[in-house]
């Protein structure tokens, strides 16, 4: 017979899978000794039967017999009893916390009968039986029958004497459920926990669980436990508790407490908690005893506990206990102290931060202690400090930007037409919408603050105001927003560069306060650990020394493009144009000298690291200027009589070059093979260079990448020709030649490829892009937050590695490339190379290296050290 | 020890690998008792070894040694021998037939001593052993040590005296080689053997098979026979000969015959030959002999031979044969002849032809017998037959195209400015370039008429006009090209259609000629045994109809964006622009019932057979006008102080929905998802169709396509909306709901994704270009004549799967597929559907259909049908 109820004292905090979170920790902290009141736990297993067949296992009711015989043994108190009533709270509990599901009913047990007998035995308060009574008709009829909460609101606005407001919300149950508020107490067991399952599948529940990749068959706990009560006068209350500061993480005693009340009004927000501390004055006893829980429970889970408590009559009632929630400097903060306490080792500390934490501590921030003024709260959608004035539409935003000013966009919410606003502005602010709206991801994608959902503001963009608890903003009045929190603020706020950043910088020192201190202590450690090499995408030599100070070990990505702009474009522009093969030698000729001269800089910035170089990528024609400007230049010339003069000219070769989609066009390796001398002479200069520098006492290691082959054909011929020219000028220096694997068919004939490279690097932003057929430009605003609502991505691929999809072709290549080629060095430079996800999958996968911008360096070396001992970690999914 | 080398006696026609083709052909005609001269074969073993290791097999020279007494004592001559010399030929003979590889070197043997000896043999013809001298000089100096020919050519401007000439050739080859002519016969041998061997790395035998994805590791064989002569007076002579006529297949005796002559005189065309049948009148002996020989081959090689024989004094030896090279039209028939001859069976008939030669049969072509006045030949580089006056830029082909003539565009080379003018054209003619050259590729791409490489054509486009032999045409003059041959021709001819189309259209009966008999034969046996169906994509009933006459089982592909355009567009337009919901919900309304009489016609044209619809694929903005042409009307408007009206507003839509990479954009799934209604209306149109076809009468079988589907959730959130429609209004018809796998990221979660689908498409299109990360339209003219030129590409990856990248991925989604849903439906509707090599790859591959064009549908079921007996299939690689 399988078992599907467990009592409280039959479990423990390894049981998450069949009891649920909460239930395990319940039953973990029954098993310490530690004052729960008694109880059973429903098994997910009996919920999955529920899900699956749509009735109870056969076997439950009998089961939840037996266990409620023993409870009213225990407490000497019978469900239903008129004299002596138990009664219980049924609430839900799966194995991860899901918003939707339904949450809590108290007060189970009471009847009309019964109801008589707990305000006999409250003597003086008859008044707190009628309105428990009160409480479960209410919460029963909303989340087990649908009534409308409305309803029952109407008849709080009108009474506030329980007894009548039991009468009214019978009438309000029967009206809408057909039927009599349920007398039988049993009957109201059964359908509470019925009810808890069916909310499994309510339309939130499976929202969520399609964002979040939740398997739909796990199925919720539900944990019935006897009521105690905070709410019988001044020598009862309820509180929450943290064994530690969950905002900075420093040790001591921090929550809130609320004398004579139950959880809800804590909830409610109707009173005013007082800090924890202030229970010693009230009631030293239950005080001290708490304080002794609260020590042994961190002491057990070896981490900052986040505790529900009640105290009855003087009597201290543990309700819940977990690991709790906290900031990321906190995270950073109790990791290490907990090692400094020796609760845990350090491997595990690396376990408990995350690179998404580090992130976060890594952005600017207003300035601690600045005064605030705050406004409104919204879901911090990207993270960073905006602050500038407000403007309403796209059109405002790009026009002051122009003017050089750093706008906050304020939308309700976004769509794609809002973008150019978007992409101008400092930040962005909508009334609506969460972390996957339209806004949330289109700045998530380009690095932008972001808050999102700040219900409280009412945006008028017609009249270019906003309204926020009847204060009126009008366009052009200052704000500030918080990215990380969702906080927003009026007025500007001071910004402060973070502090992590300066000792990364080393303008801090690694002891200068605790926070440093921890960051400093955890990445030496994940260094330590790590297998994963961690290179950085620079195109200058200032980038790559940056990245060199956060901790870079090569140059993973330098982009010769970003060489071909700026004062180069004439030249850049006369060799595209040129008429004949000596014109283009001459232009070529001339940017010989100056791409030598960048590349004397990374090597010198990177001396004694790879330096790893790619040739040209980009389509020509992006050097050229828009054909739509031109176009119209010159038809407007043309309509008004003028000579275009060199336009004209101009047009014909940027129409005869467009491209319909340029990202599939004339690029890469393929303009190597069809542009004669382009690569010839890019190659050139990274040999002179590295001949240069190591004439000069240097150490160069450069490493000249091929980007976009699709065929080993493509890559043997610029190998030979590179060969060749390396043979020639390049004095015995070893150079490396390998190629991005970046096109859907590298991937997969990733064997052959390796034949001619002698490393691989992915670029996982073009593998996304057309493994999945979608350019990130012109998709990720026209329906990647439609794509997030309907739970078709969990994540943005191009946030995080697609692993089903763009992440099976990179272990295809891995191993058919390494099989191929034993000694062949492999590393991703995508953006990809940077997010702490993705950095676990390359380690998965076994690559050598990842490489990120200068600012993910710190990421990915604490992901990569935390990859390394991914045994411990537990919330990568 | 390795066996080097090889008598002609000891090998057989099974030895090609070994013996190379010529090689083991001889060794066959050996040993069926045919007169060959005796000789040896060196095998391409030996040739290997001398590849890897830059030298001859030890046992090499021994081995020769022993085979040249052989020879020598069976013919009584001995090489060098002053009085009584043998000669030999020595010939190169690899396993395929290879431009570059050098070919033969005559009269091996000849010094200045041994040349008096045959002088002395040869009595009267004295000047005969001289010449023979001459030509080993003249052959050996060129093909062995690199003598230009234009050195030999002067002095027989000067001389026809051969002593002379030896003299002179011998002063030739001193001055250019260091070193004396070799006087000792066995170095001539054995230089001449190494020479044969060292000219397989020949830059045009590398390129060559870099192209033809020949193996470079194979070798030649070289052979060596003893010399018959054929030009010892009016008693000798050579020829070649076919067991039937290699243009018609009719039966008969084909061939030339030239008296007193070597091959290479045939070869050279000096003197003019004669019909193979006077050689009865001149030989009766020797032609009956010849004759017996030629019935023996055809026997046994149960094919068209094509034979090479010289007679010396008489006497008849074979020098040479092999299967017969033969035009599309004389494959069927042959084929079909030797089933009626008893030597073959149907399926060898079946495997002996080619979709790429029925292909050939059914385009257009000039009426056979009409007068031709013949301008010039080239490479056959686009099949076709296109007449029309010639233009020589690009400009003028698009202005008079606009016209509505049909051009034919002549350049030297074509370049991608060219492609507007090649677009415009009927046809194109080049002087240049081969089968790999930028006309060539694009014109194949086009499936447009082209003939490439008319070396004898000179284009001056500065003058717009082209010399042929001192004759002159202007711009404007007309003339015909045939793509299948290469043939030009002067003056407008008249183009037939194809009979064997005109069968397939049902004009003409099965019997109507001996071609159309066999074509007629050989289709219904491949039906008979081929397992993959035959499906078509078609748009229109009238396709579908055409198509169903040419064979077709169902429509594997109709496109329902081809019924958006044409009158329809002001309601697509108001559909793409809609305001509101309510706006396009009314444009959608309006289209709906023209929908349904789409699918109609559709239905009643393939009744009872399966219809593929592919719900909307392109992005919407296709549908509107060009943003640069909106842009200078707007722009040119306002710059004249005018009011751009209703073009500015439109301008904007435009702009908004502008995308860079369209192909990359919001199109397919993504369109059904984001734009509410537009999938809805064409499902209800589809059921609404076909419950009305049903309700009629018909049996309609409708399929739902879900284009451009990656993730798995994309096609269930699709699939549960079209399953709420056909639960509706479908009246319990059943429709079966699947999708393309076009995507590289559905290919490789195709087992995912087969969990939602009925069926599976494969857009190979797509999925070729996404999988190699290039756009079609943007890069076959950019670069890929380059890439052919460069053997990255065999064949262009757009005209044949590429079965190492794209036909992985396909591999992967049939496997994966179909393990997750064994009864899973798979086909493929992309261009190479009815591409011949392809259908053998998916047929290898394992899918249930193919569905192409109405005019490929012959040609996939002739194919299929190949692919169902593979096992004795030899000419797909």
């Amino acid at each position: 017979m399988t078992t599907f109820v467990y009592d409280f004292t039959d479990g423990n905090k390894e049981m998450k899978a069949l009891l649920g979170g909460k239930g395990a920790n319940l039953a973990e902290m029954t098993n310490l000794g530690l004052p729960v009141p008694p109880g059973f736990t429903v098994t997910t297993e009996a919920c999955q039967e529920y899900l699956r067949t749509g009735r109870e296992p056969d076997e439950l009711a009998e089961q939840i017999t037996a266990h409620l015989e023993r409870l009213e043994k225990q407490m000497g108190r019978w469900l239903g009893d008129p004299d002596n009533p138990l009664l219980v709270s049924v609430r839900s509990g799966g194995a991860f916390s899901m918003p939707g599901m339904m949450e809590t009913i108290l007060d189970v047990g009471l009847t009309d009968v019964s109801v008589h007998g707990l305000a006999a035995q409250r003597g003086e308060s008859v008044h707190s039986a009628w309105d428990s009574y009160r409480r479960l008709i209410e919460m029963f009829g909303r989340t087990v029958c649908g009534v409308p909460a409305a309803e029952f609101d109407q008849v709080k606005r009108h009474s506030d004497d329980p007894k009548e407001m039991v009468a009214a919300y019978q009438k309000i149950f029967r009206e809408h459920t057909g039927r009599e508020f349920p007398q039988d107490p049993r009957e109201q067991l059964d359908l509470a926990v019925r009810a808890v399952f069916a909310s499994w599948n309510s339309e939130r529940a499976v929202l969520y669980r399609r964002q979040e990749r939740i398997p739909a068959d796990l199925g919720t706990a539900v944990n019935v436990m006897a009521m105690v009560f905070g709410n019988l006068g001044p020598d009862s209350g309820t509180g929450v508790a943290f064994t530690r500061d969950p905002a900075t993480g420093e040790p001591g005693v921090y929550g809130d407490y609320l004398q004579n009340a139950q959880g809800e009004d804590v909830v409610a927000g109707i009173r005013n908690t007082v800090p924890l501390q202030d229970l010693e004055r009230l009631d030293k006893k239950s005080y001290d005893e708490l304080l002794g829980h609260m020590a042994r429970l961190e002491e057990h889970y070896r981490d900052l506990c986040d505790i529900e408590f009640t105290i009855e009559h003087g009597r201290l009632w543990m309700l819940q206990t977990r690991v709790g929630k906290r900031t990321a400097a906190a995270a950073f903060v109790i990791a290490s102290q907990l090692v400094d306490d020796g609760l845990i080792d350090a491997d595990e500390a690396l376990a408990r931060v995350t690179g998404a934490q580090l992130a976060q501590l890594m952005f600017p921030a207003f300035e601690v202690g600045a005064e605030t003024r705050p406004l409104a709260h919204g879901v911090g959608a990207s993270p960073g400090a905006a602050v500038g004035p407000i403007v309403f539409d796209s059109a405002r935003a790009t026009a002051l930007a122009a003017e050089g000013q750093d706008v906050i966009l304020v939308r309700r919410e976004t769509n794609p037409d809002d973008l150019p606003g978007m992409i101008a502005a400092q930040g962005i602010l909508t009334s609506r919408g969460g972390k996957t709206s339209h806004a949330a991801v289109v700045a998530r994608g380009m690095g932008k603050t972001c808050v999102c959902g700040a219900e409280a503001l009412q945006v008028d963009a017609d009249r270019r105001e906003l309204t926020v608890d009847g204060q009126v903003l009008r366009e052009g009045e200052e704000i500030s927003i918080d990215g990380t929190t969702g906080r927003v603020y009026l007025g500007a706020m001071p910004v402060a560069p973070s502090p992590v950043v300066r000792y990364f910088e080393g303008e801090l020192a690694p002891n200068a306060d605790r926070l440093i201190a921890a960051v400093h202590r955890l990445l030496t450690h994940a260094d330590a650990r790590r297998r994963l090499g961690v290179h950085t995408n620079a195109d200058t030599g200032a980038d790559a020394a940056r990245a060199r100070r956060f901790g870079a070990e090569g140059v993973g990505l330098c982009r010769t493009e970003h060489m071909f702009l700026g004062d180069r474009r004439p030249l850049v522009e006369r060799l595209i144009l040129a008429a004949d093969d000596h014109e283009r030698d001459r232009a070529l000729a001339e940017l010989l000298p100056l791409q030598q001269a960048d590349f004397e800089d990374l090597f010198r910035a990177m001396d004694g690291a790879p330096v790893t170089i790619r040739l040209l990528d980009p389509p020509l024609h992006e050097f050229l200027p828009s054909l739509e400007e031109l176009a119209v230049k010159v038809g407007v010339a043309q309509a008004l009589g003028k000579d275009p003069g060199a336009d004209l000219a101009l047009l014909t070769a940027v129409r005869r070059m467009h491209e319909e989609n340029p990202m599939l066009g004339l690029r890469g390796v393929r303009l190597g093979l069809v542009v004669p001398g382009l690569f010839a002479m890019q190659i050139r200069a990274i040999v002179q260079a590295a001949v240069a520098h190591r004439d000069a006492g240097g150490d160069p290691r450069p490493e000249i990448m091929v980007p976009l082959v699709g065929a080993v054909q493509e890559l043997e011929t610029v190998r030979a020709e590179a060969e060749q020219i390396i043979a020639e000028i390049g004095d015995g220096l070893p150079v490396r030649i390998g190629t991005m694997i970046e096109v859907p068919r590298a991937a997969l004939t990733a064997g052959e490829i390796a034949q001619a490279a002698d490393f691989f690097s992915f670029g996982t932003n073009d593998l996304t892009q057309m493994g999945w057929g979608f350019s990130r430009d012109d998709v990720e605003g026209a329906f990647f937050s439609r794509y997030l609502e309907l739970g078709i991505f969990g994540t943005s691929p191009f946030e995080s590695i697609d692993r089903a999809g763009i992440g099976r072709m990179i272990r295809i290549a891995v191993d058919e490339g390494r099989a191929a080629r034993p000694e062949l060095h492999i590393g991703v430079c995508g953006e990809h190379g940077g997010d702490p996800d993705s950095v676990q999958f390359f380690a998965e996968a076994g690559l050598d290296y990842v490489s990120c911008s200068p600012y993910r360096v710190p990421i990915a070396r604490l992901e990569a050290g935390r990859a390394a001992i991914s045994g411990t970690t537990s919330d990568s999914r």
